[in-house]
């Protein structure tokens, strides 16, 4: 019975081998994390994907906590004025804003952009609020929803809507504000790395993929398992950009006025899609345990038996009493065979199955989702046991993820190395810094660059001086990938 | 100069009796709750006011986590069409829906409301969901930001934009769905008194005042200083009202295809609007200890002095090891006197201030927000009285409110009583249930139906039997107030 329905489940889910692309969409809608809405491009979030949404924010919100931010809410309406300020921004995101034209059955003076981000928004509030250097920095976060009206979409990974945290900051001087830039980034990757199990790449983009309105923008990009990459975050310094635009100057200690330096940096919805296409294996999701809905889940075998459901019940009370998320599938309609590939689809961390011969051993059979590894151990006390094998299976997704990021990132020196290596990874190539050969190899290839590591000359190593598309004296390092 | 700086500060904050509608204003602006929004009717939630709303949130995601509940994310755009299944509903909200028509620079082929509130999406994604009797219940809640264009807005109180949380179920009968209905009333209930402090009447709104689309609605009502009333919850049972316009059916244990039976229930960001309103006083804000973002604060009284620091900065750690919201306010460019006001002002429940004879003594000098009692108690073990004090702090304001309740709730027999009543208070009395004397009781008066008590005997106790308006027989007991 167990076979007949592992073969079931497994068979549901697309291999990944044999269409990576129907394999996501088969597991993000089997194991109920989203649906697909009755609007163009947006998703319905469902409880088990909102639950690892919801892990996600408490992490990250506890980080930005930690490094002085507070929380905003700023209106979802940017007056066209607004948005028209800052000239590249506007640029950069026009194409893609949806506009409000009437409320009600009155039809507005001015149109209203849902915002597709909140720059102008916070600038405006910004020009009110600081008024001398006692004011700065100003250290602000909001979690909302933004718009942004995407051609092709696909849940989580590209949304028309969806869901992020946007930081705004405004400093006195022009190297706090870096500073900021880059301490973000770094939390972000120290996010990626401790909860997601993610490794990333963080670097500087190229002009031509910077933020609009940014002075320079670094991201953390991170290696599916199709070996393209996905641009899980950036942070960018803004200079004194938007507060020239928007007149944001404050009295700074020598008694002249100056413009403020800004920076914002966000991450999203799109995070999750990372980490299904990071770790996912033919049987559907795997979990990090941080943001895992549920930690462990614990499986009666034989349940209708003396004392099983008891057993079951007692070791998850002992499990939420040290702080884990424990879950007892004891629904009496469903095989256990059913159960475990459910759970095992769901992404499940841990598996502890209880069944009458395991009670009569005092014992339980426990499952690792990352390796599938069995294992059994003493009943008794194994809620002391759980944090050392979630904290093992978070390493364990974490080096699997890295030793295939290494196995698909190739060092290029022409353009036939570099077409064959964004193939199914990144690649590493110099670049002489034109926005001409940054077009010409993603005409060739279809790879965009991603970013500029920060450690130059470590990052060198096996590369040449020149630029790989152009063969001109190269000015930098860069990753070269298809991108989602 | 203590005094100096207290007189300006009160005189900032204009008198409640000379003009509540300004104090309100002064308040939420000079403490920094809120700023308004360069957008028409909009605001902008400040640190401080989002401080609040984030732990309002923290209270009920809990409430609502521990009857069932799960979070998810519907889509912020609603289909034109989608929108127009319920008739009463669109006929409700379409006056004052914000409408997008245009994504880029293209015309979009069919209109998107952006959500007034969301049971239309819930019921598009419910009729995919359900399909047998195993599915239901379904309890979902979401949080997030709605729109409804306002002609006439106020912050928090009255916003085009405002942050909520609406809960949308599906039940298998319409009593469990009644029965959820009160159930989530009772969870509001339970929220404003043991979080904040504010007493309410609970009771069914009238055909009138109910929600468009619903069976029946329950409100919670709170009575402001000024004796308006203010909704400041409401539970709505649907039956199969929306479960027919949208066919969401579900096969049941007999074999037989039903409707669902639907409910749905929302607080909001207005919740903020009447904290302010009921325990504010001519100093500023009183807020409640459950969602002060800061809940102590400790002020340094000759803060150069030796010792005097180090000792405030112990106790911050003390309290903080508690899980205290607890506030080291050490800036050196304000007097003690101006820290003072400014925290009073600001409604923190508790003040210790620490100076030089103070720590002579080893005692601190603390505050109540609430009664501005001070006392002084032993610095040593200092930590383990705030739990008390801080309950005493919400005791007393709830004892406060529902006193200043009592005063301010009339019975009325008479239209001349009723009348009067209304100037200042809630009033009670007899109603025939016909919308007409509903609607002349507003053309004379400006006051509304605000819900009727459950208890319907216990409630006419004082009353006669014939309706306050047409004197023909009664049919309800029910609170007339003027409302926000």
């Amino acid at each position: 019975m167990a076979k007949k329905n592992e073969k079931e489940f497994v068979t549901e889910i697309t291999r990944r081998e044999d269409d990576i692309s129907q394999w996501y969409t088969d597991v993000i809608l089997k194991t109920d994390l989203v649906d697909y809405a009755p609007v163009r491009g947006c998703m319905v979030i469902k409880p088990y994907g909102y639950g690892i949404w919801e892990l996600m924010q408490k992490e990250m919100d506890s980080r930005f906590k930690a490094t002085g931010h507070e929380n905003v809410y700023m209106p979802m309406f940017i007056p066209e004025s607004l948005l028209l300020k800052e000239a590249e921004h506007v640029e950069g995101f026009a194409p893609e804003v949806a506009w409000v034209t009437a409320g009600g059955s009155e039809e507005l003076p001015e149109r209203l952009a849902i915002r597709p981000t909140s720059e102008t928004m916070f600038c405006a509030m910004y020009s009110k609020w600081v008024q001398s250097w006692r004011d700065l920095p100003m250290l602000y976060n909001q979690w909302c929803s933004v718009v942004r009206w995407e051609k092709s979409t696909r849940p989580f990974l590209r949304t028309s809507e969806f869901l992020w945290q946007e930081g705004h900051t405004i400093h006195a001087t022009p190297e706090e504000a870096e500073e900021e830039t880059i301490r973000m980034l770094n939390v972000y990757r120290d996010f990626s790395e401790k909860v997601l199990a993610i490794p990333v790449f963080v670097g500087q983009k190229s002009e031509k993929e910077k933020f609009a309105g940014a002075r320079a923008t670094y991201s953390m990009e991170a290696m599916m398992q199709d070996g393209k990459a996905l641009q899980a975050g950036t942070s960018h310094n803004f200079g004194d950009n938007f507060s020239k635009a928007f007149d944001i100057q404050f009295l700074d200690k020598d008694g002249t006025r100056k413009y403020v330096s800004e920076t914002s940096w966000g991450t999203s919805t799109r995070m999750i899609g990372g980490v299904i296409m990071v770790h996912g294996d033919d049987r559907g999701l795997v979990l990090p345990p941080k943001i895992a809905p549920v930690q462990v889940v614990i499986l009666p075998i034989a349940q209708h038996k003396e004392g099983v459901l008891d057993a079951c019940h007692a070791l998850k009370q002992k499990l939420l009493a040290k702080g884990f998320r424990a879950h007892v599938d004891d629904r009496d309609t469903q095989s256990a065979g059913w159960k475990f590939n459910e759970w095992e689809m769901k992404g499940v961390p841990l598996r502890v199955e209880i069944g009458p011969r395991d009670l009569e051993k005092g014992e339980a059979m426990l499952m690792r989702r990352d390796t599938m590894e069995k294992f059994s151990l003493r009943l008794e006390g194994l809620e002391e046991e759980v944090e050392g094998i979630l904290q093992g299976i978070h390493d364990g997704l974490y080096q699997k993820a890295l030793a295939f990021r290494e196995g698909h990132v190739t060092l290029a020196s022409t353009m036939e190395e570099l077409n064959a290596g964004v193939q199914n990874g990144l690649v590493k190539a110099m670049w002489c810094g034109d926005r001409a050969c940054e077009d010409a190899v993603k005409q060739e290839s279809s790879a965009t660059t991603r970013n500029m590591p920060f450690d130059q000359e470590a990052a060198k190593a096996g590369l040449g001086e020149v630029c790989v598309h152009c063969g001109r004296p190269a000015k930098t390092v860069i990753y070269f990938a298809k991108a989602y």
